[in-house]
């Protein structure tokens, strides 16, 4: 077998073949097929397309390049959730002690922030002495005793995927449905859970901006799980403003505990529940989603869901007293109302924009090695459909230093129109897809 | 700007600014842009093409990408001649000498063989003592004198287009017109003719195998050419069967002399005249086609044609008492008759799989560094329409080595269709092309 001929058949928009999938998946991960050719094979399924087939059989061989996750020591129906990265997205740390909670296991690996969108892992190191790098002896007995545990990744998982993915960042592959499919669930199946649960985000603030692209995208990704035996759930929710009102590490971790004490917004709220009640039906726990709902509804109630969280932060050495008090919280040493330079209704918000005005506050990370500021970031008083007048305020924001918060600022300000008609405001939830 | 962004460009199927073009072809040559990027912009141009503008610009920036040619010391119009390359392909010793006799200067680059095709520097090489290794000056000085020159490439010529094809040849980005017209006219543009007729072969021992192809070439090259202020004039010639009858250096060499002697095959002589009348035009010597036919013809009539031929051979330290005599030329050891295995007329002939039989001789380079056997190949005594009888003669062999000539007979039999019906032969000229 030759990668020229696998180049030559895509190029004319024929099928692979299994054979030849393995092939140059593992070719390129050993070394033996180069750079130039590889690159030469992504451009021509960038422009050519992959079937369900070939995605499928894509996504295994990169799921198996490396280590799989063996979960079995863990009771039960393992399910997982995935966000494909949004701004102010702090879901994971409402949905997860919810789930919990009612019995059902959590065994999580979390990523890091990068770009404009913050990962749970960075968040959760706001809780003074928190670790998420546990053994996975630990990691599995924590499981086993109070159903919750999240870990960084430190197993070699999907290394085809890791070498594919740096070299589509350079060679404009990246946003291809059947590539970014295929990325997303090689790591997921690879991790080992039975069944998963997707939040694919679309709008302003999501890698898929338009939302016909989140739906292709989230039926790829089903198609996967479910072809692979992983059953799965994809719901397509909305990133055309933040999720919530608070951006930042430490402001999101405070939403977070805000709602499971019943006082979060109805937007977060809305997709931890939809999310958590998909987690529910596939771990077996309830027969549908309305059910699901009830009992999970009732976790936030009973304050089952909020002292599962407590339980979760002290067992991996966080301390849960700032649960409690959030008054605790370390806060950033600048803070500022933001006010509105116009009247009207706030009609768009570009919210890759409010992403990269919080990284410049310090709050994301540019590059791997950054070191991020977890206190900085902004809180919205206003959102999508509200009516300001000019100088009302629309937001606060926490700063570090005050070269930063300006121009941070005049970013977030000009992420925002302001207009006198009033446009919609686009649904929470879109679609929840089955396959 | 950024390599990226020019890729990104391509694959949405936009077209590139001279300053894109410029920058990734004199990037890829200097090696600030690395294999990988190239590839995928060459896969998103094979996938999208480029348009007339982006094909001319293309062109200048690889022909400028070394050095060029200064042909400003010889007096006159200088028109150059180039093959896309076939199977028995000795028309440009034919063409040179006859225009060259009508006071024309042709001062010609030429290359070497490689893979199935012959080159015009290995089969002049047949006369002992032949040098095509002459120095820039005595090139310059021979063409004034007697009007006729042909050297080997020493030049850095088109070094851009060196690198970017090696790139081409293992990512499967060879075979797209524009980037095929550019590769060749980038190389003649920076040789430095005035005016360039082309012979675009077509057919089961070219490049472009269908007509179609053949033809978008060659308008595409006369585009590139005229685009450039070189008036170029494409001819479309067919490549269904070898050119003549022999196949095979010093075998072609000969069959070259007896053609300027009046006893040359009519296709031969047909694609011959049909070149060397567009040179005659170009150079402005005769107003039209039949005049420059007419003017030609009598070069081989007067034998004028035959002694320029012998003047050129002297002057490069050549033997011209081969042309007097060619039964001074060496002859392979083994000659043999290769026969007709069942009756019937001669319908196809895979004429790249003659090619590769003459190869397998020793006859051709499988490499560049191979050194190859002149005296081997094959003479054909029936070519496309004739009516064998089983056992008659269709060709003589000639090779150095048994185990060579079995293998290599096997080959050229097996490339010949002998069928009940007679089908029709293939027109030898099929287009001349002028923009």
């Amino acid at each position: 077998m030759r990668m020229y001929d696998i180049i030559e058949k895509k190029k004319h928009g024929k099928k692979l073949t299994n054979e030849e999938i393995e092939f140059f998946v593992n070719g390129y991960t050993d070394g033996s097929i180069p750079d130039y050719q590889t690159s030469a094979l992504l451009m021509a399924i960038w422009l050519k397309g992959m079937d369900k087939d070939e995605t499928l059989k894509l996504t295994l061989t990169m799921a198996e390049s490396g280590d799989m996750m063996d979960l079995s020591k863990i009771e039960g129906i393992k399910v997982d959730k995935h966000s494909t990265g949004g701004v102010g997205d702090k879901t994971s740390m409402v949905v997860t002690p919810m789930v919990a909670s009612l019995g059902i296991p959590v065994a999580k690996l979390s990523g890091r922030g990068l770009g404009h969108t913050g990962g749970t892992i960075d968040k959760l190191e706001s809780f003074p002495g928190f670790s998420t790098g546990i053994s996975e002896k630990t990691f599995i007995d924590n499981v086993n005793k109070i159903k919750i545990a999240i870990a960084g990744q430190t197993k070699n998982i999907a290394p085809a995927d890791k070498k594919l993915y740096l070299l589509r960042d350079v060679t404009a592959t990246v946003d291809n449905i059947s590539l970014i499919a295929a990325s997303i669930m090689s790591k997921k199946i690879a991790s080992g859970a039975d069944k998963i649960v997707l939040d694919v985000k679309t709008g302003s603030g999501a890698f898929m901006r338009d939302e016909e692209g989140a739906i292709a995208l989230a039926r790829t990704m089903a198609e996967i799980g479910n072809g692979h035996g992983r059953e799965t759930v994809a719901v397509v929710t909305d990133m055309n403003q933040p999720l919530g009102r608070n951006v930042g590490n430490i402001l999101e971790v405070e939403e977070a505990i805000e709602t499971l004490k019943g006082n979060g917004p109805k937007d977060l709220l809305e997709v931890s529940l939809t999310l958590a009640s998909q987690m529910v039906v596939l771990s077996g726990k309830a027969k549908d989603d309305v059910t699901a709902r009830k009992m999970l509804e009732e976790t936030i109630s009973n304050g089952s869901a909020l002292a599962k969280f407590k339980e979760f932060v002290s067992a991996q050495g966080g301390d849960a007293s700032y649960i409690d008090d959030t008054s605790k919280f370390e806060v950033a040493p600048i803070v500022e109302k933001v006010c509105a330079e116009k009247s009207g209704y706030i009609n768009t918000i570009n919210t890759e924009e409010i992403g990269i005005a919080a990284l410049i506050l310090g709050g994301g990370r540019e590059t791997k090695e950054s070191i991020i500021d977890l206190r900085v970031g902004y809180v919205f008083d206003k959102k999508l459909g509200d009516y300001v007048e000019k100088g009302d305020v629309i937001a606060t924001v926490y700063a570090s230093d005050e070269a930063k918060k300006e121009q941070s600022v005049r970013r977030f300000l000009d992420a925002i129109t302001i207009e006198e008609e009033k446009k919609e405001v686009p649904k929470t939830i879109k679609m929840v897809i089955r396959d």
